[in-house]
């Protein structure tokens, strides 16, 4: 089985770290492949980015597509271009906001998700709606740390969201944590042991859930929204997704 | 006051057709400017072609604000690039969607949106969900015609739409309709006076509402998620979208 | 175009003030007729002020359509008698805390609404949840000042509701600000510039909205609930009410 | 135990009516007074006659008050007034539309209702969503029948409501019918008879429950909203209700 | 009319005490008969007690069908094995939870719940959801005291549930408050004094519910998902279940 | 790894087929260990079967943990017993509704359910409101079949499936099946070549879930309401599951 892991910015130190944690997680026989875009933002931390990051997105889908891949994972936890994704590929495409709180659904009572910027809560506010996820959803707290910031070893920011994570537990009485974003995905099994309480992150959640797709032969169905879209022309440099 | 009223897609003669219906219900000294981007589908009929006309709409925000633009009207019913180009323009940013819908909930019990393809009224329920306006959406109805036949006088469009628009007020208890098509735009009076019944032309609906908030000094707020996007670098040909 | 703002309580000064923001904004070629009951209650401050505000509310409704106004508003931020109004007016009815969540949420994520008096916060949040605006209404807070303290410019009122005001920005998160009560009209520059915040006063508001629908040509749909009430007789000395 | 059981219209045949099934279920010691007040509609068909009502309403409720009534029954299926009457009486009020779909929800999976016009059917959703009754109520369903027809013995209304309740439990997948008016308490046993299924009469469950809450001593809270309003002067016709 | 008062724990004490409190409230004439079950748990703190309480209860159900009683009250907040109960009695069966809440509702515009252990609040916040309650409950608040501390006259169990009934008040702004453990119940006047509130005790409460609608001649409706369960073979000790 | 599957009710030969359908998709390396109570009814038709089912599949919980088994499935579609399965598995624990409808979301629009009788189908509404699934839920749908039909080649279940299977697809806009009874899991394949849409089987896709838990490290979080249940003393022949 090939999956086709996209980081939808254009930071590959980032992409490398996910990859990593994917294959630790991985079936036997199961391909990760991790991708980044060639055009796009180098984060995505505001409506803009995660619009923008999208045509980059599609072009990954289709040459997946192209070269046969069983399964996609979205990995921001902004779910960007996920419905388009789905309309172009013939496998089953998972976000990785929407793998960890469905997982995360299943194993507690109610959980918080942990993020980097403020500004970006109220899109996991409108994704845990879109995926039914809300009455599980206790809160969305932000440590107001840049994106790229944990990329950096020299930034405080592993200290900065295992606090959070602590106050997520006592305060917002959750009984699990769901890493809000893709760059956090190495600190899962560390966070989980600072605070005893099951963790999860949304790259992990994502590959298993796509490999669970593929196993059981679903696919996204083509019978509503996410046929397969009309072709037609498109103007200027983005014309190469017309056809 | 000087609205920019954005087709995301890229066929003018629809945008043309906008452009007179928009200056029809404007204010005395509102200049309407209606333009289409250089880039994109030359219809959004599917998540997919409505994520690739972001960049294009979000190309003719930034020149909006260069030129001194008051506010904005995305005259799609997906209301694509919405949020995206709330963090990027100073003045307010209005979807068609939105404002047919905020209106329709102001004249009457429940409304019926009726539009062109089947696909896409899963978006428009989500948009319902999104604006609050579930409680007044009674139904979403597809008339089966690509969004272009609109644009041609040789089809059967308008009897098709005018029949739906009858079965809507019948069939679902609406007593408000709304048109769930930009290029519906020139036949509001038409379906009115044929079904008795008021009709809520987004686009028009939209401009008023861009007039009303410049009238009372309201900007979208910069607290929150929309604030300004933080600049970083974007790769590729999406380069200028940086800085 | 001949709107009649109608203050259901009937206190003049208060009235007039509203008339002088309501023209403020009005365009050129509105006129606006500001006018209190004959009858009812001096304020309104309680679900009994409320319901026997509607009377005198309605005499003015009627009036206003042997005088061939062309839409109402009603301007007392619990919105009584909305429904019987549109019932019996042909051209639109809004109600100003309607007009105020509307516009508030379509300039940011989420809003605050400060009012006078606490007993009436449950009222707001039956509006947010009839309106759809709920999901967009992160609280309603009371200064706890009497409606017609707001009146005496002797009254500590304006620094009070700042200050209740500001906390709200930093405790609820919102990002828009919604002022309560219709005698809070005048306030509405001065707490934008001390909170840095868009701040929404409905009496402006609706105001804008009942212009807009009236140059789209929209009035209330009489095929439904809001159908002209059916005559019959009344008894006592609400007998002018029948026919 | 003295309840006043208060038929908000003018019509004394229907408040008599109403005495004689209301005392048919009330307990040993339990005395009914069955009134209508001096001044309002003759019947309830609109939201102007409902909010026209509520003067009248109040009055009862003051004498009530003034003669030392337990606990009040509002008897029109649109519950008019029902949060101004909290606020002035000291014991419980309740209403038949809130005291019906309560003890629907008590004994089924969901219930239709089945009232007399098309018109008010808007509002009696809008009573489930206020009383959390949404998730139990099936359908609202109009016979078309004005609310006096219901008082002519020559009229057809027996067999039109009984066929439409048969209707509901087939069409509707209720379990339960509940009667839309008032007027209809008379009706309870009959309909019940002919379809099989448990038939919920307001005015029965709400003299019920109004001897249940006097029974185990519980009045309105005065802690929130529903507190004894704020006096204060009232002018014109409406003076009687200030102080 | 004779109810049968089933407390699903195994503690006798409790039991007699709920049938104290119990025949306080019930009409002259209704015969209260309070039992627990020979089979099950001492006290119900938990999915695992609360469902291993259950054939008990059902046993208990099948004894009171054999021995003619007119309705049954579940008398444990988690309200266990109330849809099987009704599936199997032929008179209405009510749960305490169910009970109070709808009681609170109709007396204030929110409540708070105390209850005993914190584990069990999530299955208190289930059923406001079951019941359509959500809206009006503000709080569900853990005093962490074990059920049978209610049973110990020298533990400090009083004095805590009064400062946690205090603070429910202040903090969650309700103006009800709903008693969380039937061993509550003889607790409810002494709380109502002591915090000037109405408390609602789901024991009380379902006991006038139950005589409610006996007097009203409904029964739980058999046409729907409460239909008598179709009889099958059972194996092992609970064999006796089939038939 | 091991998992439990539990066929709570006690027909083994649906047993053994559910576990020749798990082991068809389970990865190399799990073991599929399928299993009925020794007590209980033959097939669960009623929330009275569901309720008695749950002591047998209890005990089937208890003795996989002393035989370490690291995740359960309960594999049938009311979910008997999940929260008190729950609180005693160490391991994840999941349902094959939730299971199945979890799936289906990931892969479409909108799902119906397709169940055996009409009795059951509240249950269905009530679990895809638990699990947040109800705004993906279009509908539930019974062949009035009984579950043993199932078990008998030469009944006409087959065909009757298959056609409810094909009217969900066209008059409920549904772009997936989901089947809601474990004894169609062998059919999965069958119906979906016959409608040609992806069809979820809940056993299948519980199997999957809990590999991916495991696979995950992820575990039933302790802290909250799952936290393992307070040992006490039980009576009678329910004293094995006290201590």
């Amino acid at each position: 089985m090939k999956i086709r892991l996209i980081n939808p910015n254009t930071t590959w130190s980032m992409t490398d770290k996910m990859g990593v944690c994917a294959r630790a997680v991985a079936a036997p026989g199961t391909i990760i492949h991790a991708v980044s875009p060639a055009i796009g933002p180098v984060s995505i931390e505001s409506h803009y980015d995660d619009a923008l990051a999208v045509p980059g997105l599609l072009d990954e889908i289709r040459t997946g597509e192209a070269e046969g891949f069983d399964a996609y994972v979205i990995a921001c936890f902004g779910d960007p271009g996920l419905y388009a994704a789905r309309e172009l590929a013939a496998g089953p495409v998972i976000g990785i906001a929407e793998a960890a709180m469905h997982a995360a659904s299943l194993i507690g009572t109610g959980f918080s998700v942990v993020t980097t910027l403020g500004r970006t809560c109220g899109q996991a506010w409108d994704l845990a709606d879109r995926y039914g996820m809300r009455r599980f959803c206790r809160n969305v707290r932000a440590c107001e740390l840049p994106v790229l910031a944990l990329e950096d070893p020299a930034s405080d920011a592993r200290r900065i969201i295992i606090d959070e994570c602590r106050r997520a537990l006592t305060e917002d009485h959750s009984d699990v944590l769901v890493l809000g974003c893709a760059g956090m995905t190495d600190l899962c099994e560390e966070i989980s042991q600072a605070t005893g309480a099951p963790v999860v992150d949304g790259v992990a959640a994502a590959i298993k859930m796509a490999e669970m797709l593929v196993a059981l032969g679903l696919k996204t169905s083509k019978r509503g929204d996410f046929a397969t879209p009309p072709r037609k022309p498109y103007l200027g440099d983005l014309a190469r997704f017309g056809g």
